[in-house]
């Protein structure tokens, strides 16, 4: 029986001619399989009949749209996923919902390899690669364009001499992936980290310096899921489609950073995420007023090491499965409102009530009605700091 | 001999009628002494006077700006220190080298005691009285607010009564601590913490909503520390001030959080720091380009661990010192230029060059001229992933 | 109504006088509560009666081993907790279920104070009080020794003094405090941390110098829970009685260590966990076998984080339960079994099997049947150095 | 010119075929560096006579001992290294500084590539590789056995086809490898990790079951360096050298574990290190005598990150360098003495001394003379238990 290879498909030059060429190189029958993780653009039924055109033995769309914004978006916002503090993680998100449908695919098919479109020098590969391993480790992987050093020219000439119904126009001077969880941007020019980006380097959001009226919005958590926005119930989804337009038109949630990436190297990334940028802005406000001191400290750790995790590719991993416990824990009284104001390329946040808050109006209000006993305050600094002022004792004698 | 007591000496209503009161208290002879710590208010002299005139024996005034500057908060910017990932430690970053001056005053004036006009609520009486201990295990620490209950009320009782030089007005309805390196209120109103902070509540930043042009600076750092803006040496006080002019002029440096006191309760504060701010952000994002990916990851723990330190009034601390120790280690090789765009609130880093960068074009760019072997990919994700694959094979098949 | 005040009580002199001390210094009825935690000594039925006779008006025995061991011991091994590396925890553990039950017995007899024997220079104060704040924040803590400066010449007078049927005989010159999981003692000569132990000072375990005969044993563990022993099912509390016991006879699990306590002083401590360190080994062996290498780093981390909460008295603080998820999450797969030597004061794993394990022979083996597939290594190890050797090459030429 | 090759040369059979294998696969001349980290065996001279019989056109000798034990050796010892809580880093210290002696020989001699005898599938290529690289990294790094499938088999062939002057004997069942901080075994039969290990298997240990009489030592560090022993000064190599002898004359220092290798696989590893499980149990515990409680916490997580970093072959990294910075400063009170008996398989402290102690027999001691307020502790208790009370009224409630 003939091999089958399940290639990931984007719809593009690159993948419709991987479908051929890996068909060419292998001898395998090529399964193109395309996942909706709200990054827009072609209607899914066209970019299914593409990959039949251009080759494929079987092509298969899926919308994980809802699943993407549940399962793995939402987790992120728990753990106010943000790695090297700015960058909410956006294709390391997409990237394990895409390769759990690839797996699917694979097995459903009788496919031993997947092959999907990345360099070799970049993280993608990685989180296919080790998210594979790790649901399915019997199958094999391929990256013709790593592997088998399909060039654009090379793609581009492939594509001609065999009419794939594909534009060869010369390829946009961007490099880009999107979700509905974010943008990512490469590009020549900003590969000179001394540049800095244009306006047209922007999809998801305006321009923050254009004058223009505020907007105010109330999202609604419970244990940590956004639920409501303005009142109006929403699904994760729903929350994350409607605040990357009303945050993106305020212009918030542009990234400029020099990031270590996986491989060795550093590079230069733009992003704009405006919806994930509110949530977790929102999110971990929230937190700050329900979410005992202790714990939170704690949480601040594991956040970011759920971000390196994640950012590194080891989504399916052991320990990104038992940080997950810790984060789902600590979002158990995360609930409540907050108001935020969307303005300028800022989410601000101007108010916060929540049933299940810690702070104490009680306590910490300095107007009659105070309930804290300052008498404890002496004995408690004597004790905190008798381990230091001991140590001073030493070291000022040496 | 008559005890002596050295009193921390603001200038203001409550530390005036401190003098008179502590003298009553204790019987104690009262050693004023006022630091500035780039406070701004009142004139030096006009405030040692009003301490004679109020009853201390001895008046004292230092000019503690640079030291505050280049020995406080110069480690706090190579920290990137914000504690809850925001506040730049103003209040907590001030109260230490306070504590510095009033043992030197006590040691040169043959003082037992230390008095400071703090509550029994916050977190200023820790860091007085813990930096005070190891500095000097020897002396006492006296709050006459907390300590005997001295309200507001009494204070301007007893100002009256004994004809003090000073206004009893009524008290401005926000509670304030401000230095060089930011400004922090608090206030009756804030403490509904569903009520959003008005124009009022700000001093040292503009409105950010304001359409204004924006101001681009370019600073220059040498192993972390701010050496030059836009080219000219300055001092890092002077770094400071012209950013809080310049980012305060823009919006920049407005937080608004809901905070975890070390004293165990929740309080709601608003700060204003936009010098401090925009030298953080260009610190954070020179280190992005210096500093290796391992040592990057580690620091962020040991940033969090210094800033929630700091905060507890450890600043005198053996392992705030072994910390110092790893910071310092860090920003050996952070030095190059960061060009920053000032505006609407935002300070936003839109170019970065270096001469210790590890940044590599080469091995960065999908250019021609990319060095990257690409090969080593296959074996490297494989290695890489496979604890988490060997994990795997065994958990799918319980 | 009279007020209730219920007292921890242990039926030794300390406890006994408080029934009447308590009464007489607040007023109070006294409800005495003593709770088996395992720490052996007489009859609970006999020390009920005592406290009856010492004139509390009622008293409550609860035999809480097997919950002790379930629910407190058990997540102490699954954490291979040991403060500072060493200390199993032994009093640690007992605190927060002594809390739960004298909580309990409050809510039952309408008590709104509870008393326990603790000095205010020791852990177990905080433990309790900061774990029945916990439990009850309405409920209010005294304790007498500290409160009311009871001294124990004075507990003698006032039990002559009133002819409580308690011996009034020489303290012993060990303080000490045991249970199921172990045994602490403190003593006059150790203050000097320079002086040895002597052989007199230990009861749970045998000289470890005395030639003996070594046992084996071979223990099985379900998910981190131990469950047989020589394959003979047993409970929890059975598998540390009969460790106590077999380990003990070899002279296993003896500590002496100088320990930082949380009231911030050091002090000298010995410690006897015989069954506790057995168990405790078997475990973290069986975890190296079947937990994957970043689950297990960072497994570490949580595990000193968990027994300094612990030790610190935060046994229900919201941080110690968001750790004992991920704590039980790691231990799904710890299942198997290990072979154990006991002599001469060690206990030596030798063996280890499991169905769970992740150690793969033909990955391991340097024989023929190898499968690991060797030339993937160059490729891993130069993206694993690659940013490593980056920064050297920019370090070399600074 | 023709290019050169440096070669790790042990004088053992397979570097032994190496010098000609390199020279036949890539017409290279060979140049074969001998370094002394303690291994014992041949004499120097003799490998060096050997090398060049073998066909190498240069050999170098370097006695490397008291280098290794001053700058690799100390800093585990100040870090407590031990990987997993139990291995110190044998193998892992001496890689770095024998890569150290093959990059300034090949400097020396114009060598573009260092050649080493490790395998594919264990740390010591990443060790030596990563670490080249980091020293050097124009050089080039190759490793016949792994790149070229240089077996046993074939290498036994080699040799007596070109009649080289070494042995061909069977190979011993041990693979082993050893210095004089420790050596490590690991063979076919261990390979079942059911099997417990034979007495043949150890070497630099004496079997602890023997009876026999206890030696009791006396360990004096000044900044955490051994300087003495009973009283009599040595150098670092000296006091791992005698203690090697001396505790492993009483079976101190075994260690049996299954291991986390870096390259994915856990293998089964022995160790016996009998002088620097002595050194790091002495040194430990005085650090628990001098160094304040934080600074401990906190040391004990770099301690664990360092003990990874050096084990996965980063030595040369930046974060490795940070970190001792902070190892450093928190050995800098870490003086005086320890006392430990030396028996029966253990190293166990009996006594300490230091005039840098942070215990305070007067805070500490339940006697008369105690100066501990103990009427501080109810105000701690209050405030420091406030955060988890307050969430603990409100998850009650929840």
């Amino acid at each position: 029986m003939t091999e089958r290879v399940v290639l990931a498909y984007s719809g593009g030059l690159d993948t419709s001619v991987c479908i051929g060429w890996i068909a060419e190189e292998t001898g395998a029958e090529v399964i193109a399989v395309a996942v909706d993780v709200g990054q827009g653009g072609e209607d899914l039924e066209a970019i299914r009949k593409r990959a039949l055109a251009c080759g494929a033995v079987e092509a298969e769309v899926a919308d994980a749209r809802d699943e993407f914004a549940d399962e793995y978006c939402l987790p992120a916002i728990k753990a106010n996923a943000r790695y090297m503090d700015q960058y909410p993680l956006v294709s390391s998100l997409s990237r394990p919902v895409i390769a759990k449908h690839l797996v699917a695919a694979a097995k459903k098919h009788g496919a031993t390899t997947v092959a999907h479109g990345c360099t070799g020098k970049g993280n993608d590969q990685v989180r296919f690669e080790v998210g594979i391993a790790s649901l399915a480790p019997e199958l094999t992987c391929i990256a013709p364009v790593r592997d088998y050093a399909m060039t654009r020219d090379k793609a581009i000439a492939f594509a001609e001499a065999n009419s794939l119904p594909i534009a060869t126009t010369k390829k946009s001077p961007y490099s880009i992936d999107q979700n509905v969880f974010g943008r990512a941007v490469e590009t020549g020019f900003l590969e000179d980290i001394w540049n800095g980006p244009i306006e047209d380097v922007y999809e998801y959001t305006q321009d923050p310096a254009v004058p223009r009226e505020a907007d105010e919005v109330v999202i609604t958590f419970r244990s940590g899921v956004p639920v409501a926005l303005d009142g109006r119930p929403v699904t994760v989804l729903q929350a994350i489609e409607e605040l990357n337009r009303r945050a993106g038109a305020q212009g918030v949630g542009r990234i400029d950073m020099v990031e270590d990436r996986l491989v060795g190297i550093k590079s230069r990334e733009i992003y704009e995420a405006p919806g994930a940028i509110a949530l977790i802005t929102a999110h971990a406000e929230l937190e700050n007023v329900t979410v005992e001191r202790e714990l939170a400290r704690y949480k601040r750790q594991v956040e970011q090491r759920w971000a390196e995790l994640v950012y590194d590719g080891l989504w399916f991993s052991p320990l990104k499965r038992a940080l997950d416990g810790f984060v789902e824990e600590a979002n158990q009284y995360v609930s409540g409102d907050i108001r935020m104001t969307l303005h300028g390329g800022r989410a601000v946040v101007t108010g916060r009530r929540s049933d299940t808050s810690l702070y104490d109006f009680n306590l910490a209000t300095y107007d009659s009605g105070d309930t804290f006993d300052q008498s404890q305050a002496k004995g408690f600094i004597e004790i905190f700091g008798l381990s230091s002022k001991i140590a001073a004792g030493r070291d000022l004698t040496q």
